[in-house]
């Protein structure tokens, strides 16, 4: 059995969530963390390999003991496990649901879908409420903007190669993707970018958001997002979106998981 | 003629508005700011004294030389002179209006009214994107609480001797002031109380917080509002809610104002 947790954090102060030797990482966090709260070694393992500045809102994370400690491992009732680790926890990481899963479970390969959030916000001077959480666009998008945004995302829903939309230098294989949603909002002064998929490529939701922002202000026309996707070829997307804006939202899993937290 | 700029602060950093000998303000950051710009020493006068970790939305600072420089003063367009700022500006502090009064306006005597937003929030874990920002109350509060609290606020609106809300020991002689308005609306998992006042007291609005909050989880009924307020005695009423959540969100003039921003 092992235990399942949800996790939010503020990716500001991180070089991403992957335990790297001398950069602060939210795995070496959180495994000191879950370490020290129950008195011995833990591995944890994550869903994603989130970037530098990267945000969560609902990463999940599995834990196991290191070693031969299943005779006193979980004593805590799940869902309020969050409780004594919020003490060994940096005020960034939270922990916002928790559950138990079986052995064969794996936080990545479990994976059924995945959602991003990208967070943007188009005023004239710079919100001290949005540095690090947002990405700030100087040109205001117009409501015509957004329009273009979403008819431009609407050729990269489905099944398709997203190599233009990926790191380039990236070692993958087959970038075949599915994306399921991928949708352009306001909401008062930020400009929300929703996208569920089956699987990202590096570096993938933030080209989309680039070359979706360079299409609100008429760089790129949407027919142009087509012809980008059919070319396979990362240079003619545009720019990749800082880290700031990112936020892994949700991810969704190959079975039901009986979330809990008191 | 005066520069009048409004600013938002993040206030987690600093002690306060008001410039203090050894300590981080939002003033002297300020004043460092519009001096460095303009290239020569300013003097900068703000709206009221936030306190340490307070946040401001709209704070309201007029800017004037501090000798003999009317010849050369102003000379970047009024709505623009953000953009100079925010090169020497620390990124917890933004301008987001500017505008030009006269000489006879004072930010903090010209003042009709002032609004403040105090935020809150109940989930059961922290959440670190409201770390610094907004009161964590560990228990829930239902919709019957936000109900009691806007019962329970209604007895503070209007023209009253608000002394049992004032931080003891203030040495303020009148403590009559007008609340124009007071109410607690939920926004998604947030909580949100609103006061526009003539005036405020010291530490007024995190007192009404903290005194609303027992009102909500049935330490004290609504009713007891009324009494509270009668009894001018600090000790009636509840704690004093954290600098945390609380926001200086508006402040109107007694004269129009032509706020400008490019």
């Amino acid at each position: 059995m092992k235990l399942l947790l949800k996790i939010m954090y503020d990716g500001h102060g991180y070089s991403g969530y992957q335990s790297q030797p001398t950069l602060p990482s939210v795995q070496t966090a959180l495994t000191k963390a879950v370490s020290d709260s129950f008195g011995y070694r833990c591995t944890v393992t994550g869903c994603s390999r989130t970037d530098a500045g990267v945000h969560a809102l609902g990463f999940c994370a599995a834990v196991e003991p290191y070693g031969e400690h299943e005779a006193d491992w979980l004593q805590i009732p799940v869902g309020k496990v969050h409780r004594a680790l919020s003490r060994f926890l940096p005020e960034d990481i939270s922990v916002c649901a928790e559950a138990t899963v079986d052995d064969d479970f794996h936080p990545r390969y479990s994976v059924k879908s995945k959602k991003y959030v990208y967070r943007m916000y188009d005023s004239v001077y710079d919100d001290p409420f949005l540095r690090h959480r947002a990405w700030h666009l100087k040109r205001p998008i117009t409501d015509e903007g957004i329009r273009r945004m979403n008819e431009g995302a609407a050729y990269l829903v489905g099944k398709h190669d997203f190599t233009s939309f990926m790191a380039a230098g990236s070692k993958i294989v087959d970038a075949t993707r599915t994306v399921y949603s991928l949708d352009v909002m306001r909401r008062e002064n930020m400009i929300e970018l929703s996208v569920s998929a089956d699987g990202f490529l590096y570096n993938m939701v933030r080209i989309i958001t680039g070359t979706l922002a360079d299409c609100a202000y008429d760089t790129f026309e949407p027919c142009d997002i087509g012809k980008i996707l059919d070319a396979k070829d990362r240079t003619k997307a545009g720019k990749t979106a800082p880290p700031d804006g990112l936020y892994l939202s949700e991810v969704e899993y190959d079975r039901h998981i009986d979330w809990k937290i008191d």
